[in-house]
Formats: C-alpha cells, sequence, structure tokens
C-alpha cells in the first residue's frame, strides 16, 4: 500500500484510531497527528522487526525442543521434558513465571500400526495409516473388513446399515483446493475426522478410515482429534495417506471389492498432572490488565511438532524477548502462555480459563499464534466492530511488513474460553498454503521451518502487543 | 484491505484507471461504474485463481522437467533435452511455437570440487566448496595458498599487494538480514561474487573464496557468475558455503593462520547453438501488439533448478494454459519466452532483443517470473508513474489473492533489454524470505516447490496479463 492511499485510509473511511480521542480536531489537523504519532510508532516497530532478524531466539529455542525433546503429546515424558524446558526459557528472560497444573488424557500409540488392503482382482499392498487420537485398539489380531466409500453424511445416511454393517467406513472427502485460505477446507472436512467413529458405528461399522487431511497427494498419514459417544459403541479409527486414499477410491471406481485390515495397539491410561506454562512483565501503570500471547506446548506425537505448534509457543515467547530488546516497558501485564493439552482436550485452555475468571484481572485481549510458522499475512479478530477496525487501521504501519488482512475471524482454540462481550481475541494468521503439508504427521518436523518466516510472524505479534498496549482496544 | 478502504483509495487517490478515460463523471457515477466493471474482472480473476488451483498443469512440467531432465547449464545436453520438452509442451497447447537460435557459452565443473583447510593450531577439514560458474580451472594439483579475509573493497585495497600477493582472498561480506526483501541483501554482496576474482587478481592473490549468498548458516555451497577482465591474470574463484565461512573466519579471528586447498577442474568450450523457446496466442485486434511472459529455462548444474527459474518457465507457459482454459481471446498477442542462458551469458534476452528490435511488433508490456515459485506478494513495476499508479489500481481486484506490492523497481534480467520509452517492464514478486535458501545450490530442488504457492503465482501473472490485455498500459 504506498503512503497516499494509506493516508487516504486514515482520512475517510473512519478507521483510525485518533479519531475516537478526538473528534473535534479538523482534518489537517487530524493528518498531522497522524502523521507525527505513525513516526514513533513506525521507528518502534522497525527496530522490533530488525531485531526479530537479527537477534532474536525462537528458531533456536525452537530447534532446541524439536531436536533434543521431540514430538510432545500430552502426558508423554516428552511434554514433562518440554514443560520444565519451557520453564527454564522464561525464568532466564527474567520473567514471572509459574506452571498451572492440568489434568490432561493420557492415550499411547504403541507399537507402529500396520495396515493393507486386498482386492478381488487379487492387487494387495501396504497402506500408510495412523490411528486417530483416542481410538481404541483394534486388538492384537487387528481388524479385517471389506470397506465402503463416502464422501459426505448424507452418503453414510443412504448406505444405512445394509450397507455399513459389519464393513470398515472409508471417509474419503478431499480438502477442497478452491479455497484460498486452507483452514477453510480444513473446516470443511475436519467433522468425519472428529465424528466419523461415532456415525459409522451407528450402522454397525468395525472400523473408520479417514483420508488425511492434506492437500498434497503423499505417503504422510495425518493424525488429529477424534471422539466416541456415551452409549455408542466403540470402534477403531485411522487416517490413510492421501496417496493411499487415492489408489482405494480408483480400485472401488473401478467396481472392485476392497478388504482392508488394520492393526493398532493404542490405549488410553488414566489422566495425569501436566501444567500450562506461564511467563509475565507485570505492567507498570495497569497490572491487572492482561494482554496474553500464546500457543501450545504439546502436539502429536509423530514428527517433532515444529509447526503445531512449537513455532507459535516460541514466537510468543519471543515477543516478549523483543519487548525487552526494545527496552519498552509495558502499561499492561504482558503475560505469555504456553497452554498443554490444547490437541486431545483442551485441557490447559479450560483450566487457564477458570482461572481468568476468578482472578481479578482484566484480560483486554489475547493473541494465539497456532497456524504454522510461516511468513505473515494478517490477524483474525475477533471482537466488536470498532476494536476491528482499530486493529485494521494499524495496517497503515503493518503492511509494509506484509501485515495486510485484518479481518473478522476466529482466534484460536487456546484463548476461545478467554472471550468475554469486553475484550477481543486475535489470530495471527501466516500464510496457510504450506500448513497442511505438515499439520499432525511425520512431515511436521523442525527443518521445515524458515527461520525469516518465524522471525517476521513474532515481530508481527509483538509490534501489535505494542499497539495495543500503547492505545488499547 | 476492506471494501471501504478500496473504494476510497479509487476515488481519492486518482488512481484509477476508469478516470482517466471519464474523468467528468460525478464521484457517484464513477463508484457504480467501478464497482461494475470491477464485478466482471473480478469473476473473471476469481476463475483464474480457481482454475490454477484445481486444472493448471505448470506443477506437473515442472515435476518433469526437474525430476526427468535436472539441471539445465547452458550448451550442456540436458539444456537441449529441456529445449525439447519446453517446445512439445508448447505444441501440445496449440500454440505457434518456434526456436530461436541462441549461441551460447559452454562452461563445464567438470569432477566434483575438493578443498580443505588447514589452520596452524592443527586443525583441518573439508570445506564445501563450487566452483563460480566461468572458472578457471586450478589444475590437477589444486592451488594452496594461505587465505586473507576481506568483507568490502576497501579492505582489499587496505591490504595491497603486500597483504594478498600470493594468498587466496577470502570474501565474506554476510547477507544483510534486516532487509525484509532478500534481493536486496543479495544486490548489496554480489558484487564480490561478480568481480572478486578480478579486484584480487589485481593484488596478486593465486585465488579466491567467496561465502555463499544464502541467508541461513548450512552446508550449501552456492555457485553463480563471475568476470574476468581483459588484461587482468585470471584466478580460479569458489563459493564456499556458510558454515564453512563462519568456520574460517572464526580461525582468523582467532589469530590463527589458516590455508586452503582448493582443486577444480573446470574448463570453458567453444560456443554452441542453443535456443529460447517461444510460443503465443494470435491476438485478436492488435496481433502486432505483445504481452510477453517469460522466465529463464537454463539453470545452473546443482540441484535441479526447481525454483531458479524453471518455476518462472512453467507459470510463464500455465499463464497461457488458464487464459485458454478461461476461453478468454486476448485482444493483443500473449508470447511465452523460455529464455536460454541467462545465468551466464544473458545471450537468449539479447538475442530476444534484438529481434524485437527489428521486428514491427510493439512489446506493450514484458513480465517476468525469476524469483521462485513461492506465495504471491506483489509487482515490481519498470514504467513511468501514470504506468505505475494504473497497476496500482488493480490491488482493489488483486489484493485479496495475496497481491498487495505493487512498486517501482527492477523486472528482470531477461526483459531488461526490452525497455523502451513507451513500454513497461514487470517482475512477479513472490515471498523472498526462503528464496536463498535454494538459489545456485544442490538445494534448489522440485521437492521444496510448494504446489499451491506456485500455482497462486500463475494465477496473479495470468490476472495481470487479463488486464493488461483489456485495459491496455
Amino acid at each position: 500500500m504506498n503512503t497516499q492511499a494509506s493516508i487516504c485510509i486514515a482520512l475517510f473511511s473512519g478507521l483510525f484510531f485518533i479519531s475516537d480521542i478526538n473528534a473535534q480536531i479538523s482534518p489537517e489537523q487530524a493528518e498531522a497527528s497522524i502523521e507525527k504519532q505513525f513516526a514513533t510508532d513506525s521507528l518502534q516497530i522497525a527496530e522490533l522487526f530488525r531485531l526479530a532478524l537479527t537477534e532474536s531466539h525462537p528458531y533456536e529455542w525452537l530447534g532446541d525442543m524439536c531436536k533434543n525433546i521431540g514430538p510432545r503429546l500430552s502426558g508423554s515424558p516428552q511434554a514433562a521434558e518440554a514443560v520444565d524446558y519451557s520453564f527454564n526459557l522464561m525464568n532466564d528472560l527474567g520473567l514471572k513465571t509459574w506452571k498451572q497444573p492440568v489434568m490432561v488424557p493420557v492415550w499411547k500409540r504403541g507399537e507402529r500400526e500396520l495396515a493393507y488392503y486386498t482386492s478381488d482382482d487379487g492387487s494387495k499392498g501396504e497402506l500408510n495409516i495412523l490411528a486417530l487420537g483416542g481410538s481404541i485398539s483394534t486388538g492384537d489380531e487387528g481388524v479385517f473388513a471389506p470397506i465402503v466409500e463416502v464422501t459426505t453424511w448424507d452418503d453414510l445416511e443412504k448406505l444405512g446399515e445394509d450397507g455399513v454393517k459389519g464393513k470398515i467406513v472409508f471417509f474419503n472427502e478431499k480438502m477442497n483446493p478452491e479455497n484460498l485460505y486452507t483452514f477453510h477446507s480444513y473446516g470443511h472436512c475436519v467433522m468425519h475426522r472428529w465424528g466419523g467413529a461415532v456415525e459409522a458405528a451407528k450402522y454397525g461399522a468395525v472400523g473408520v478410515i479417514v483420508r488425511s487431511l492434506n492437500m498434497r497427494i503423499d505417503d504422510y498419514p495425518h493424525t488429529g482429534s477424534m471422539k466416541y459417544e456415551e452409549g455408542i459403541g466403540q470402534i477403531p479409527a485411522a487416517a490413510v495417506s492421501t496417496a493411499d486414499a487415492e489408489l482405494l477410491s480408483d480400485l472401488l471406481k473401478n467396481g472392485k471389492d476392497v478388504s482392508v485390515m488394520m492393526r493398532m495397539l493404542c490405549e488410553t491410561l488414566d489422566d495425569q498432572e501436566s501444567y500450562n506454562v506461564i511467563g509475565e512483565i507485570k505492567g507498570t501503570q495497569n497490572p491487572e490488565n492482561v494482554i496474553l500471547v500464546g500457543g501450545h506446548l504439546d502436539s502429536w506425537d509423530v514428527g517433532d511438532g515444529a509447526h503445531d505448534d512449537g513455532a507459535g509457543v516460541m514466537q510468543s515467547l519471543g515477543v516478549i524477548e523483543l519487548l525487552q530488546k526494545l527496552n519498552y516497558k509495558p502499561k499492561n501485564t504482558i503475560r505469555v502462555v504456553f497452554f498443554m493439552n490444547e490437541e486431545n482436550g483442551l485441557r490447559g485452555a479450560k483450566t487457564y480459563s477458570a482461572y481468568a475468571e476468578s482472578s481479578k484481572e482484566f484480560h483486554i485481549a489475547a493473541i494465539e499464534s497456532d497456524r504454522g510458522g510461516f511468513t505473515p499475512r494478517g490477524f483474525h479478530v475477533d471482537g466488536n466492530e470498532a476494536q476491528l477496525q482499530k486493529i485494521a487501521s494499524w495496517e497503515e504501519i503493518l503492511d509494509k511488513y506484509g501485515i495486510h488482512k485484518v479481518e473478522k475471524g476466529g482466534a484460536g482454540a487456546d484463548i476461545g474460553p478467554l472471550k468475554t462481550d469486553d475484550n477481543v481475541l486475535i489470530g495471527f494468521v501466516p500464510d496457510s498454503q504450506r500448513y497442511f503439508d505438515h499439520h499432525h504427521s511425520a512431515n511436521d518436523t523442525f527443518d521445515t521451518v524458515n527461520k525469516r518466516e518465524l522471525e517476521l510472524g513474532t515481530a508481527s505479534i509483538a509490534s501489535l502487543v505494542y499497539l495495543i498496549d500503547k492505545y488499547g482496544l
């Protein structure tokens, strides 16, 4: 966006925050004060970006955690290690740091899954599957049954008990490539992964395989959470790679009868104590007002949880590191929260929001980074129109750093329960094209994170925290 | 950018093209006609993006070329194969296709380079180097000499003959991480790679090693072009990986004497005939007016030239594929040019521009894609202010696809010679953060290209071609 256009927005579209404070000034006065104010803020924000690209540590922290600890499923020894690692990082930055106890579910994948298909044309082959998180075991002997393909709930209903009983239901809805923002495609498909086992069991299915939520055709299965429901029989559920989903679908389209054997030895153990890890800088003027920045520390148990959401937690802590390096003394308390158990329970989010409700603090804003460590594009804002427009008005300064999509939208799973009538939840939105190549798969690894993209994300969030702290919302 | 802001830009900043045609209409009328016009164009452009993400073939073409042919250094058998492959692709799309003869230099790397360092503290180790393109051989016995580090021409001058004679000069300027647009950092450093051997030879150096133009610290050396000058002795020149550059620099900083042995068996052969590969759709109204879209078909001889510039040529051809699928009949001739020999001679660019000058055609615009197959950000425009503003006004439609940086800037090496007083050169600008991880190294491979990012780039360029064809410049 060029300067002429930007000033035009500020003056004519009524978005600009200074006009809230002093509506009586002339347009010329407004323009002069806008320019002066922006000059200061622009310099500070330029310095945040410079510091992020030259002196910040989130990339190093992320590498340490991913390479030395690895994936961090709730209740695993690695999750416990990650809690200690994070606590020490925050302490080393001089933050007031604490661990907030959270009881988390404990699910174990067990031995590597095995699966193969056989077709009545004589073909046979291995399938790349991953048990969905929370699935029951198939038992040592596995489940072997004919498969039946559906793409919608309607398909399943039409098949009914006659078509489904004794079979494995194969949910094969593709992520829609037409959406520019890939999370929209994810949002459309994820219900089959989440609810497929319940719906299929109603018709007597003996198992479920779900096409991986991946826009590429490759061999990585992508796991994720699923549910069972009281009173409905539990059946095992797995994700199958997109390449194998295509293969199975092609066989079925050619009129073949296809059966699948799946063997998964997962188990659910008793809940265990884990922690949200929290650190903060106290506000100099309004310490009871909190600007929260966070992501989730837990990950799935494959890959090393680099993009989901190692990137988000390390960026969140990086925000505080940058504000410290800027020598900025926030008026409000800036708190970083590494939530536990986003992936399969949201227990950390629930625990934190219960704490927030019972405390005397006011969360002005909560910002979550949980969409990968990719190049910045914007923010999704869950607030009222005035709050949205105030943040959008800051595009004038942030646009040059690639932040030009400030839109109404969902903010994040961990911060969702913190919404009140007055506050604002914000999701950091990096470019979404590559996210689902990695998400919940063995391909979510540190080597796929670009250092500069991660750093630009940290600086983008830090800039927003700076502006919110300075001007409120 | 939100709608309110966009209309504001259109109405108040004088950027919008309809106002050029009909300056007397009222603001309300202008707004109405803007909205109507944009409604049609928006639909067409939305369809271009939909087609790119669902039915386009550049990713497949690029994969075929990178995996089956590989890197395509000018004059190599692979470059010849790539010429045939490209010619057939264009033919298969039904284009009027031809091969334009170009005499290209032929340089061969020969056997894999060997290099090691020794230090007077007794340490010793291999170094990852790649001969710079055009370098002479060291001969079979190699060159072994003490190294001396410089970061600027001034450093070299200060050392003078006393400090340099008989030594290998180690140019160790780091790419500046502070620039958001990484090509600016490249532009600042590349002179040492290009001219280092000449300047060092003036003081009696026996060889040159140059820090790779890579913002990461890793083990990939990045090659690239270099020059020799008439009357100045030729010395061998190589790029060294950033990790090894750091190692050497640390040893020197600790006061050690360090010597390097480098052995490279490169050779320059006689020029050879190769080709620019050209295809076009004739304009229905002004066939003598050409909108050119292109990239370069040759690459360096390491990796498989996926981002530099397989992505660019396949996107260029993809533009025509998309316009065909849209069933759009261009008023002007749309021509795709796969230039030969951008990397080490620009002979294809020179040949084509000589052709353009002697023909009766007018090149309205030439667009180059040569900055990698990454997610779109904008365009750099080399034209007058009115032309820049006209293209910038189209951000109203293109912004939602991530195109929001339309700025004055250099367009591309291949199209540069086509500039006249009247026409416009345009460089497609994808996100630049990852480009120099890959550029000119063994790490520039097809698996590092994301299908959707490539496709969004193709659609962005196709949209621009559509708008230029429809509204002129």
